[in-house]
Formats: C-alpha cells, sequence, structure tokens
C-alpha cells in the first residue's frame, strides 16, 4: 500500500528535525522529503504539528511478565524472585503467556514502540502474539542450563527458530536465549553455541547484571561474565547483552573487539538497585548500546520513551557530567543504536530504504510548548502517551490513538482475567 | 457547592485503595466513604475505574521558565547559565511572566498538580496567572541580594505579601524568597529575616544545590550553608529549602531542629548532574521531603508524577537498596509532605476537613493492568497524562481532560509567541 505522511516535523538521519513529507511504498520508506511526482498515495496521513520518528525498538523485554506487573515490588532481589516471582511464573500457562504478550505489546504499540526483542517461555505463544499485532519482534526461548528443562528449553528454541525465524514477511526474526553465566555453565553454553551456528541465530543472554553474579563468576571461573563468554564461544556467534552493568575496562575492549550490542535498561536497573552501566564508556569505546526496558514486574512499563529519558538523566548524575548521553544520544539509543544491538539493519530511521516503521507524537499538550527545540522536547519533556499513530512495515497499526486491528478491550478484561487466576491458584 | 465522586478506587489518608465516594461541601472535603444522608450533591463526577488521589504539590519551580523548555539544554551550569539562561531571563517582561506562569499553570493542572511553590521576578504576574486559573500557590519574589536590585527585590516581595498573601480565597499564600547563600550574603539575608518577622512570613530558599556551591561556603564562611542559615536567623523563621543535595550529618541534625522542610527535585538534579540528595537519610531523620520540578528549563516539564517515579527509582539505585523510597513513600513525599513542605496543612490528603484538591486519573490505558496494587501502577507504571479530571479548593478546573475555565489553546500560542520573541529580541 502506498502512504503518504504528509507535513509532519521529521526527526531526520542526520539527527535534525524538518518538517517533510514521507512517502511509504509497501513496508518501506520509498522517499523522505523529495517526493517522486509519480508517487500515487491511497492513505494520506496528516503530520501537521506532529513530531514523526522512527518506532522505538525494545532491545530487552520478557513482554509476558505484564502479567506480574504491581504484583511485587519494594522487595529485595532474592526474596522477590523466590517468593513471588519465581512461584507465579511456574504456575503460568500458554494463555497466560499469550495474554501477557498482547497486553505488553498493545503498550508498546500505543507508546510508540515498534520492535521488541524477548526471552521468555511457551514462545510459541508471543509468536502467535506478533502474528495476531503485526509488531515486529526479535524472539528467543529464554534458557535456564541448569534447570532440569535446560535441554528441553534449548530443543525448543530450535524448533522457535524453524517455526518463527522470517515469520510474518519477515517481522519475527529468532535468537537463540540462554539466560546467563550464573544459570547456563560453560559445558552447557557450548551446546547453544553449537545450536547458533547450527541454524545461524545470533543470541539473546543476560551479562554482568549485578556485583554478585560478577564476584560468583569471578570466583568460580577466575574470570568476569564477558571474558567468560569469549572463551565459551558465545562471543563469535553474534550477541545481543542485557544489563552489562557491571564491567572492567577489559570487559568493554572484548565486547568492542566481538561488536557485542547491549540492552541497558536504566529503569529495571535502578528499580531493582542494581547499579549503573558504564553508558558514557562504552559509547565512546564504539560499542552499540539499545535501551530496554526488562519485564514489567521490574519496571513497571514497556514505555520506551520513559527509558530514553532516565538514560539521558541517569548518565548526567551518575558521572556528573551534564553533557553525558544528550537529548539527540538518548533518541537514537532508543531507535537506531537499539535497531543495531537487536541485528536489524534496516530498522530505527527514518530513511529511504528503511521499513516503515514510523511513530507520529501529537504535541498538543502544553509540554510541547514552546517549540525552541523537537528533540529537546521529545528526550526531556514529552512522554509515551503522547503517540498518535504507528505503523510497523508500512501499516498502520495505531492511528488517533486507537488500535486499527487489535481489540485493546478484549486484551485488557483477558489479561487482567487471567492475572487475577495466577494469584489465586 | 456539593460534589460527590462516586464510586472511584480512593487512595485513604492510611495509604490503602479502597472504592470508595468522596462528598465535597464548597472547598472541602465533607466525608469519605460514609457519606451523611441528607448530603445532597450538585454535581457527581462518576469515579469508576479512576483512581482518586490529594493533588499533587511542586513543591519548587520556577513557573515562567517553562518559556526557555527546550531552549538550552545538555549544556555544563556556568555555560548554559552565563551564555543562555541569565541573557534571555534578563529580556524577559511583565507579559512573558504572565504566559510562562499561565503555560506552566496548565501543564500542571492537566498533569495533576493542585499546589506550586514558585520563586521568580515579576511575582504579581504570576499571582494574576494564580487567579486566573485558580490553581493553589505558595508565591516568593526570588531576591538576588548582591545584584543592583536586591534591595528593591526585597521590597517587592513586601508589596508581593501585602496584595496577595491569602488571596483568591486563601489559594495564594506569600513566603520570602532570597534566592540562595551564594547570592545573598549574610548582613542581606538578616534583612530578609528581620521582612519575614514583621510580615510573619515563612521563606523559601535554594540550599547545598550544588558540591561547588557548598565548597564555597566553607571557604568563605567556614560553615556549610546550613549551619551559616543556622546562624544568620533564617532557620528560625519556618523553611522550605530547594534541593539540599550535598548535606553532612550535623546538617541534617540542625535541620531537624529547625524543621527545615525540603523540596527534592530528582529531575532537575539528575538533568544538572548536581548529585543525589540524602533522601533516605532524611525521611530517616524525620524531615519533611516533599518533591518539586524545579523550572522546565531544567526539568523540561514540570509534571509531578514523573518526579515520584524518578524519587523512587533514584534512591534506589544510588544506595544500592531496592527497598529505598517504595512506591507509597514517593507518592506521599509528591502529596502529603509537599503539602507540608509549602507550610499547608490541610491539604495533600484524601481526608474529612482537608481541601478538596482532588486528582482522578483514567485507569484504562494497557500500563494500569492488571490491577495487583494500584499505588504502585501509580508511581512505577502511569505518567501524567492519564489524568482525567482535577479539582483544586472544590472546584472542577479539568474534566475529561479538558479545562473548564482557561482556554488552552490561547494559553499554548500566547506562550509559544513570547518565547519565540524572546530569542528574536
Amino acid at each position: 500500500m502506498n502512504i503518504l505522511i504528509k507535513n509532519a516535523n521529521v526527526l531526520l538521519a542526520d539527527g535534525k528535525v524538518k518538517i517533510a513529507d514521507i512517502a511509504i511504498k509497501d513496508s518501506e520508506i520509498l522517499a523522505v522529503e523529495n517526493i517522486p511526482e509519480t508517487f500515487k498515495a491511497e492513505k494520506v496521513i496528516d503530520g501537521t504539528d506532529k513530531l514523526a520518528t522512527a518506532g522505538f525498538v525494545n532491545a530487552h523485554t520478557h513482554v509476558s511478565m505484564t502479567l506480574l506487573r504491581s504484583y511485587a515490588d519494594d522487595m529485595k532481589l532474592m526474596d522477590w524472585l523466590e517468593n513471588k516471582i519465581w512461584p507465579i511464573e511456574a504456575k503460568m500457562k500458554k494463555e497466560d503467556i499469550y495474554w501477557g504478550a498482547m497486553l505488553g505489546i498493545a503498550e508498546m504499540i500505543k507508546s510508540g514502540t515498534t520492535t521488541f526483542a524477548d526471552m521468555y517461555g511457551d514462545m510459541d505463544q508471543v509468536a502467535q502474539a506478533c502474528i495476531d499485532t503485526d509488531i515486529r519482534a526479535v524472539l528467543s526461548r529464554g534458557i535456564i542450563g541448569v534447570a532440569p528443562n535446560g535441554n528441553q528449553a534449548l530443543e525448543e528454541n530450535k524448533i522457535l527458530f524453524r517455526d518463527f525465524n522470517n515469520a510474518n514477511d519477515g517481522k519475527i526474526t529468532v535468537m537463540f536465549g540462554p539466560h546467563a553465566p550464573y544459570t547456563c555453565p560453560p559445558d552447557f553454553l557450548q551446546k547453544v553455541v553449537k545450536a547458533s551456528e547450527e541454524y545461524n541465530g545470533e543470541i539473546h543472554i543476560h551479562l554482568a547484571e549485578t556485583k554478585g553474579e560478577v564476584e560468583n563468576c569471578l570466583k568460580e571461573y577466575g574470570k568476569t561474565p564477558i571474558a567468560l563468554m569469549e572463551e565459551v564461544g558465545i562471543l563469535d556467534r553474534g550477541v545481543l547483552a542485557a544489563h552489562c552493568v557491571h564491567l572492567t575496562d577489559e570487559d568493554i575492549q572484548i565486547m568492542k573487539k566481538y561488536n557485542v550490542r547491549v540492552a541497558h535498561n536504566p529503569g529495571s536497573n535502578m528499580k531493582l538497585a542494581s547499579g549503573v552501566a558504564p553508558v558514557q564508556q562504552l559509547l565512546k569505546a564504539g560499542v552499540c548500546v539499545g535501551l530496554g526496558t526488562d519485564g514489567a514486574s521490574s519496571n513497571n512499563n514497556l514505555d520506551m520513551l520513559e527509558e530514553i529519558n532516565l538514560a539521558t538523566l541517569l548518565h548526567k548524575v551518575n558521572t556528573l557530567d551534564p553533557l553525558a548521553v544528550p537529548a539527540l544520544e538518548g533518541v537514537k539509543m532508543g531507535t537506531e543504536y537499539g535497531a543495531k544491538a537487536v541485528g536489524l539493519n534496516n530498522v530505527g530511521l527514518i530513511k529511504e530504504g528503511y521499513k516503515a516503521d514510523i511513530v507520529l507524537f501529537d504535541m498538543s499538550a502544553p509540554q510541547c510548548y514552546p517549540r525552541h527545540d523537537l528533540v529537546s522536547l521529545l528526550a526531556y519533556s514529552m512522554n509515551g502517551s503522547m503517540v498518535d499513530t504507528v505503523l510497523v512495515d508500512g501499516k498502520v497499526l495505531l492511528e488517533n490513538r486507537a488500535f486499527t486491528t487489535i481489540d485493546e478491550e478484549k486484551i485488557k478484561y483477558e489479561a487482567n482475567r487471567c492475572a487475577m487466576n495466577l494469584t489465586l491458584r
């Protein structure tokens, strides 16, 4: 379908904002600014007074955990996991995974996210939710190597790859999801490396999230988690590494060498008191850093504009440098860098030849005035509820803040029903 | 006027959320839960599926600085002040102050703030904006003692007090606003103390915002800013102290002794890289800590729910304690404690006899599901755009997200016009 977005304030690939038109042909951006005279639009979207950006890329989440949103907060990590999160997760059935994913995807689309990278169990259900909503996704089966079902989970990840890699017109890709070094010992990780070679799939893993994890890794293996991953061969496979909070200078050099891409999760790292990732150092070293929300039980939403805002603020105060992560750099982390982080090379910019994953923000709220600098407004003043229109792969999924294809009321009802049943079971 | 809010999820004074009715008689809350049979409502507001909280109290801002929103960001503090903020502020005229205030007040009402404490120049214009919008406010004339107009500014603060303290049916109160110890030397501050005694007014001042300020104070006076304020007699007058980022244990003891109330500004402190205030220690010591946005040029919005969220997250990661500033404590800082901080004793709770400053949040967004814990949803998941209805002093100012009394379009137009003119002048 040919769509023309007219007269929007477009955040262009060079970081400048300009009033321009965007021509979309099927799934791709055909032209920006200079629209060919021959282009005939079947649908015109008025972008007047709206800000157009590439859709956000949520580079790390566990989308079905939206069912656990507000279920357990303000607790110590192990108390939270052992007494609340793990027991209720153990009760989750396929239906819960599906409706949790549908709720999370609805939230993400409504707040401007067009791609997410996910890691969880029963991922066929998440894949189905992606197909039913037409969001772009990079899915991996979370694999706990030390669990009794470790090998089975790896098999499920292979099946997920066979069934869904490049599914839904290429909007779904699949990675392998070994959970973390502390749940997947080296010999198990080598099995994952083998599978990822066999399927030519990349790897999504949690690395160096907490200080305790790094200390235990040093004690057990004499290496940091990053160095251990290098040794095991994980880093040769193309890695999306979530968190990377506690890193040495050597770790950062290794990450650069292997082009490890980071999913930084400022909201989750703050809420769980994990620490502050050395994002300025990573960016300076040339490491690709995207942003993620993590699961909704440790955030507690999937609002990527909030993560962009947190990333811009947190690193300023943490380094005592008001120039750390400026507005545009934060926005790039949430779009362009995030797309690279999850392994998508034609996503994350409003640019000819890129996928038409585009968000239009309504700028009518008082906090969008005055208009000295629209990128600054986006990063520092606006919020995710200002999203008006969302396109994924050239298809309009949200228009005037309403879904065009999915039934939001049914999703909220079913997700709430599943969540309440889980607490009763 | 008698108003009945029916069937809302009410955040009660004990911190619990319960479905209940709220009866409002004129400016006050007459009853919560058990409504007298004799109560006849002239207006009924349906609170079904909505969350009712006390209105937020923005305990420290410079509201007219909304005109400078997005004008200058990602700069070093002195570069920002000397080359951007001060030169443009010097050009601001009464009209700019008025429309900047109107824009900021519109933003605050729309995001659930019902009271704000302000410090700036030309405060008669801000007072007029408060009267024109019917928001509750605690106003002070920002006084730079070392400036050529220092004494004149103090006189203006006295005039502000005479003209507007207890104005607009008591919704406006006035404090004295000596800017900071580094801009008001001790002998000047003693003049302020005298004026505040003469008028029986309290004091709103910036204290210990940056490390440099504290170091210079120690060098010049051999005392911390807090200890210097004790010596000068400021603390005897009842003090709302903005920032308080860099404090010693002795400072905290002094603050407790004099019941100094803190306006903590997490967003501004993060963006300007000022540091992290010892909020957990202050709360533990029994010091009252409210929340403020600071001006929109260092935040860059006046969204108090964002400040609540930042306060809950920042102190967890800063102290590496996931139990720091739990959800309810964050909400209290933004309401109950904030009201005490700005000197209002019957504001900040939904409770019989309190002022009817009430916000109803629309909970229809996906991130408000599931409903395990509504306080947790408020602090961690929701955002300021979910505000549906706002009452101040028993009067409905916002209903179904639309203003009932003021012309939002005109305000945005005039504020933008003033801001653009300022950059051209």
